[in-house]
C-alpha cells in the first residue's frame, strides 16, 4: 500500500525545517530531554528510562536515559518498533574537519548536510520525527500503531539498554512493547552511492585494550633507556601479532571459525551493484569486488585503534611510557560471539608476552562487545521495506550485510522474538565515525519518504 | 682555593630565597624575560639574542631568545661561560602529578622543591644566580669573570641556538665570548642519590617520526574493516621490527658501530658507587650493575614514544586512523652520529617497508638530533670541579658519562676549542621528564655552594 500523495508532497515542500543542532557529546543528555521533548510535541508518549550510573575515566557518571515512546494503540493496526541513537562519535575540528562538527552546515552547493551525527544518527532521528509531523499537520491517521527506543550510548557499548529492553519486553501487557510485530531500525548506510539497501546481518564486535606496565611512573629516555625493559617495546610487539597486512588475524582460531562460502553465495556477492571504485573513493585502495564486499561482510576483521599512555602529540618528546593501553578491536561474524573470541584473545596475547620474558606486567582487557546478527529477508518486514524503496525510488534494493555492529539488533531480535531489519538512510560515502561525515540531503528528503512508506506497506502487509 | 667562608654562610642562611615561579612552557618567552630581569638587578649585562622564527604545528613562530650574559673583565682572571636552559619538557597533572607541576611545592617532610624544571634546568639556573647574589650581597668581587648563555629551546632541539654561539665566537674579540677559559653546564644528574658526580661524556640522540598513510581520510572499522590497507597495521609492524625485548638495536649497523669495552674500561664501571637498587627504585627493573651502567652510558638506545594520529584517548573509539606517525629516537654513543644512523634507518625502514607490499605510503621523518660527546677528565677544569665537591661534600666524585643528550655541549667544545665540564646539582631519582619532579632542597644548598667553589678553584687553576 503506497503512502498517500500527500505525505510525499509534506517531505517535499518542508524540506528546510531541519533541526541545526548536532550538540557536543557530552551534552548527550541534554540532547535527550530535547528529543523527549520533540516527540511529546508530535503527540508521543514518553518515558524517560533511568540506565543507571556507570563507571568511566575514574569518575562515576549518570548515563543519559533511553527514550521510550508510544504512539497509537489501536488493536486492528500492526505495532512497529522503531530504535535510533541520539549519542554521536567524538570529534575535534583538529581531526581534519573543514567545518565545526558539532555546527550543522548545509553545504547548497554540494546538497551535503555536513556534521557529526547528520547520518549516524541523528538524521534517520529527524527523518522519523518528519513522518510524524507529516502526519499530525495534514490531519492523517498513522498507518501503524508506533513504539520507539531512543538511545544515547550506542557508540560507547550500550550501556545499560539489554538490560531496560529485557525487562519492559518481560512487563509483558503492561510493558511498552507489548504487540510489537516487527522492529526497523535506521542506523547503516548502502553499499554504495546510487542504490538503497535493505541489510539483513550485522557483524559483532569485541573491543580489548592490551595494558602493559612497568617502571612505577614515565622516564626519561635519556636517563633510561637500555637500562629498563621498556613497555611499548612490548605493547609494540604484541599488537603486530595480531594482524597481517592483508588482513589476516593472526590470533589463532579466530578466522578458521568461519565456515569458508559456497558458489551460491560467491553469486550473490558479485550481484551486488558494487564497484571498486566505490571503495576507492571511500577508502583510497584498490581490491577484488567479492574479495572487498566478503572482507566487509562474511569475514571478522581485526584493526588497530591507538595507544593511550604513549606520547601522541605533535613535537618530539622523549619519554619512555610507564602504563600503556593499545587499543584494538574484532569484528565478529557468526558463529563468532564474544564469549568465545575473548578466552582465544587472552590466551594468545598471554603465550606470546610470556615468550618475551619480560619484567612488565601485562594484562589483556576486554572493554565491550556485541554478537553478530543475521535476519531473514523473505519476511513481510523486509518486504514492506523492500515495496517502500521501489515506490519511492524507482530501484530494488541491494540485500547487504553489514561491517558495524550495533548490539542493541541483537537483544530485540532474541528479547521479542520478532523480525528485525536494517532500513539506511545515508549512503556509503557519508564518513560515519570520521572526519567531515554528512548526509546526502536527496538521502535525507527521500529516505524520510521511504520511512514514511515502509509504515504504510507494514500496515496492508498480511 | 676554597670559597671564602661567608660564601657558604650566605647560602646557608638564605635558603628559603627561592623563586617559586615555574612557568608554563608556552610562556617560555615570558619566563626569559623574568630571568633576563634577574641578571640585571644582580649587574650582569646581557642582551636578548633573536634566534629568530621557526615551523611547529602548522604555525610560524617566534623563538624565544638566547640570553647572554658579561659579569667581569679582568683580564688577569679566568673566564667561565656557564650554560643552563629556562624551558622545561610538556607536563599535565592528567600524567599522574600529585600536585600541579607549574606551581612549585616545598614538601618540609621530605626536604623536596617538586614541579616541572626543579631539578631540568630551573633549579641550576637559580643556583648561579644565588651564587652571584651572594657576592653582590657580600660585597665579595668574583674570582673569576663569567659569561652567561641560557636558552628557551632545549627541550625542543635547541632551535636556533648553535648559528648564535658560532657567530657570536665568530666575532672574535668583538664577541661576549671571547677569551672564554671553560665551560661549565649543569644540566644532569648524579649517578645515584648519594655521591655528587662529574660527567665527561653525552649521548646524541637522532629523533624519527615513521609517518604512514592510506585512506584519504580516518575510516569507521566497521565499515572499512578487512576492506583496506590500514596504515597501523604497517606502522605498528615497522614499529616492532626496530627494538628487541632486551634493549638490543634491530637496525643493522648501529649496535655493531660501537667498539666492545676492554678489560680496563669494564673495571671503570665496576668501580662506580651504584648498586642495582638505583635503578630498581627508580624505574621499578633488576639488572646486573655493569649492564646497567655500560647501557646508560657506553650503548645507543631505542625508545618507542608514541604515535601521533592514532586513537590515545579513554574509551573505545572504533576508528582506522588514516594519518599516523610512530615517534623514536635513538640515543648514539662515539662514533655513531646523526648523519651516519639516518641513513641507516632509513635504508632499513624503506626495505621492512617494501616486504609488505602495501598500499599505504611511508617516510622515514628525521626530527632532530645532535652528536654524542666525550671530553678530558684530566684537564684543570675537571680537577676544580673535584676540589669543589670535596670541600663542599667531603666526598670524591664519580666520574660518569651521561645517558642523555645536551647538543649544545658539543657546540661549545666545537666553537670554543676549550674544556667543557658537565656539574650536576641533582640526583638519580629526580623525575627529569617524567611526573612528580623533584630537586631535593639539599641537593639545592650544597649544590649551589658547590657552584660556587668551583668558580674559586678555577681562579687558583694554573
Amino acid at each position: 500500500m503506497p503512502a498517500p500523495a500527500s505525505f510525499s508532497n509534506y517531505i517535499d515542500t518542508h524540506a528546510d525545517t531541519i533541526s541545526s543542532d548536532a550538540r557536543r557529546r557530552q551534552d548527550v543528555i541534554m540532547m535527550g530531554n530535547w528529543l523527549n521533548g520533540q516527540l511529546n510535541e508530535l503527540g508521543v508518549e514518553t518515558k524517560l528510562m533511568d540506565l543507571g550510573t556507570h563507571e568511566m575515566q575514574g569518575q562515576t557518571l549518570q548515563l543519559p536515559p533511553a527514550i521510550i515512546g508510544r504512539l497509537g494503540s489501536d488493536p486492528a493496526k500492526k505495532t512497529v518498533l522503531i530504535y535510533g541513537h541520539y549519542d554521536v562519535q567524538p570529534a575535534l575540528k583538529t581531526d581534519g574537519w573543514k567545518t565545526d562538527p558539532f555546527t550543522l552546515v548545509v553545504d547548497e552547493d554540494s546538497g551535503r548536510l555536513i556534521g557529526r551525527g547528520s547520518t549516524d544518527d541523528k538524521g534517520p532521528i529527524l527523518g522519523w520525527l518528519n513522518v510524524i509531523e507529516a502526519h499530525k499537520n495534514l490531519g492523517i491517521a498513522m498507518p501503524v500503531n508506533v513504539r520507539f527506543c531512543f538511545e544515547g550510548m550506542e557508540e560507547n557499548g550500550s550501556e545499560g539498554l539489554d538490560e531496560c529492553i529485557q525487562e519492559e519486553v518481560k512487563k509483558g501487557k503492561d510493558g511498552w512493547f507489548d504487540g510489537v510485530d516487527c522492529v526497523c531500525i535506521s542506523d547503516n548506510y548502502w553499499l554504495n552511492t546510487r542504490t538503497p539497501a535493505l541489510t539483513y546481518g550485522l557483524r559483532g564486535i569485541a573491543y580489548f585494550s592490551i595494558n602493559v606496565t612497568g617502571p612505577g611512573q614515565d622516564l626519561h629516555s635519556g636517563l633510561f633507556g637500555r637500562t629498563v625493559h621498556e613497555p611499548m617495546t612490548d605493547l609494540i610487539k604484541l599488537m603486530s601479532k595480531l594482524v597481517d597486512h592483508n588482513g589476516d588475524i593472526l590470533i589463532p582460531g579466530i578466522d578458521d571459525m568461519v565456515p569458508p562460502h559456497d558458489e551460491e553465495e560467491l553469486r550473490l556477492y558479485q550481484k551486488m551493484d558494487y564497484t571498486t571504485e566505490d571503495i576507492e573513493e571511500a577508502a583510497g585502495g584498490k581490491e577484488k569486488k567479492t574479495v572487498v564486499l566478503m572482507g566487509r561482510m562474511r569475514q571478522p576483521s581485526l584493526s588497530l585503534h591507538g595507544i593511550q599512555g604513549a606520547f601522541s602529540e605533535v613535537g618530539a618528546k622523549t619519554v619512555i611510557p610507564a602504563k600503556i593501553g593499545g587499543k584494538f578491536s574484532i569484528r565478529l561474524v557468526p558463529p563468532q560471539t564474544p564469549e568465545k573470541i575473548v578466552p582465544l584473545v587472552n590466551a594468545y596475547l598471554e603465550a606470546e608476552f610470556a615468550k618475551f620474558n619480560s619484567k612488565n606486567k601485562m594484562e589483556v582487557e576486554y572493554l565491550h562487545g556485541g554478537k553478530p546478527w543475521v535476519a531473514d529477508v523473505r519476511h513481510w518486514n523486509f518486504e514492506a521495506a523492500k515495496k517502500a524503496i521501489e515506490a519511492v525510488y524507482k530501484k530494488t534494493p541491494d540485500y547487504t550485510r553489514e561491517g558495524g555492529s550495533i548490539p542493541v539488533t541483537l537483544t530485540f531480535a532474541e528479547s521479542l522474538g520478532v523480525n528485525v531489519l536494517l532500513l539506511p538512510m545515508g549512503r556509503a560515502d557519508d564518513g560515519a565515525h570520521s572526519t567531515n561525515e554528512k548526509l546526502d540531503r536527496s538521502n535525507f528528503i527521500e529516505g524520510t519518504k521511504v520511512l514514511g512508506t515502509y509504515l504504510y506497506e507494514v500496515g496492508a502487509a498480511a
